[in-house]
């Protein structure tokens, strides 16, 4: 049976989405604590796959997710990828005007998909962050002897179209047979990255070959502010001949090119 | 007297760095609860002038300043930035051993940035997320009825040149004189941004021009997934010929351009 690590507990995100994508394979699910020990178990060979979130349509990237896979291990690879829909509810211990709610507890995430709403709807409520919107129904629910919580309002993120990008993470690549259209996911920095023009020049090597780019994305390499590691997906696999060019090229201009995998474009 | 606004409460990294930064200004300092509540203060007129974090050199961007910034406001410019360090200080009732820590609490931010720290010398401690390092050690500082805390660990985060990038916002933009070097921050989205190779085009403007990019990133425009909005900072002034032709060649490929302001580049 195979192995799947999420972050966890039961009852987050990370399983909804993953319970509904897995079909119906023979899975073990593994509940871990964080994205980066979700990203080792697979490094570990603790589990044959992992499931997590790396992009929202409202809060963007997952950065813990980013940074694993960059900079953490060199041999967990991006096999996949899956758009799941985000909706939020309102859940206290019993049913209750809005103006009555004193406190919200969510993920900060998710409170910030929330943010029009609570500021609109629940002025006056404090909000507090705790490690995940399952932790925050546990935490109402055991908050009095009775059993269960009340829904008292259904989808009150501030904009409809929010979606979670989540992708399968393997060691060493993909284990079956893939079918396109594919994307591919690199990591890149240093060389000559303090220069001018040397971003651009970067990007230019996909450009000449016609390569489109449907994301970039900054992130700190850790060493001070100014040095950057730039996240780039891009349409194609890694074996494309204008795909594998362009990644040729590109090492030319920077000191470390990862390819985080090439995989079905969801 | 200029009235200052800051992400308070009193003793937060924001309330540190701009009273560090303040030099003997005569200042009226207004704490306000969220990043959003502070650059909408700056717009409404309740404060001069407000003082944010934009961007830390671990963690990276501070979203909610950058989303307000893009959407919320059109009349509120950045006129300056200052780079402050960071330290983390681990704190306790009192003095203990570190394996006798069961729980640590602070904003999920300081947590990411001694994640390390965390996972080595306190592998048993479960970690919670708080609204603000301050919050952290008033709920620790209140939990007996001892007054103080005893700090038992300096300097815990991974890595030891932690920055963070602050700026200065006002209406309108500067009040006074400036004197470069200047950085420009801009956004931009939409038009053409589906099509292949239209980022690269954007870019291409500025390396034409010999106009010097020193980041880029995207962030979601809250309209699904792969609709992005792109903050870059560049080096020069707006009203630089070199700036203001790239600027203007950007205009032809965007929908929407935004100069955020141009500033002295700390």
């Amino acid at each position: 049976m195979r192995k799947v690590g999420y972050l966890g507990p039961e009852g987050t995100f990370s399983h909804e989405a993953l319970a509904s994508h897995a079909g119906s394979d023979d899975l073990e699910l593994v509940s871990l604590p964080t994205v980066y020990e979700t990203v080792m178990a697979v490094h570990d060979g603790r589990v044959d796959q992992a499931f997590v979130p790396i992009e929202n349509s409202l809060e963007g990237s997952v950065n813990a997710t980013l940074d694993a896979l960059a900079v953490e291990t060199d041999d967990v690879a991006i096999v996949g990828e899956v758009v799941h829909p985000v909706r939020h509810c309102l859940i206290a211990r019993e049913q209750m005007e809005l103006e009555d709610i004193e406190l919200v507890l969510s993920h900060p995430q998710a409170n910030a998909q929330c943010a029009r709403f609570i500021r609109t709807r629940l002025p006056d409520a404090r909000v507090v962050a705790v490690n995940s919107t399952a932790d925050a129904v546990r935490t109402v629910a055991e908050s009095d002897d009775r059993a269960g919580c009340e829904v008292l309002r259904t989808d009150v993120e501030d904009v409809a179209d929010n979606e979670t990008r989540f992708v399968w993470l393997e060691r060493g690549g993909p284990s079956g047979e893939q079918h396109g259209p594919f994307k591919t996911s690199i990591v890149y920095w240093g060389g000559d990255d303090m220069a001018p023009g040397w971003l651009v020049r970067c990007l230019s090597e996909f450009a000449f070959r016609g390569v489109n780019l449907t994301k970039i994305e900054s992130r700190p390499r850790k060493q001070g502010l100014g040095r950057y590691m730039f996240f780039v997906d891009l349409e194609g696999r890694e074996t494309d001949q204008h795909v594998s060019e362009a990644l040729e090229g590109l090492r030319n201009h920077a000191e470390t090119l990862k390819v985080l995998g090439s995989y079905p474009a969801a």
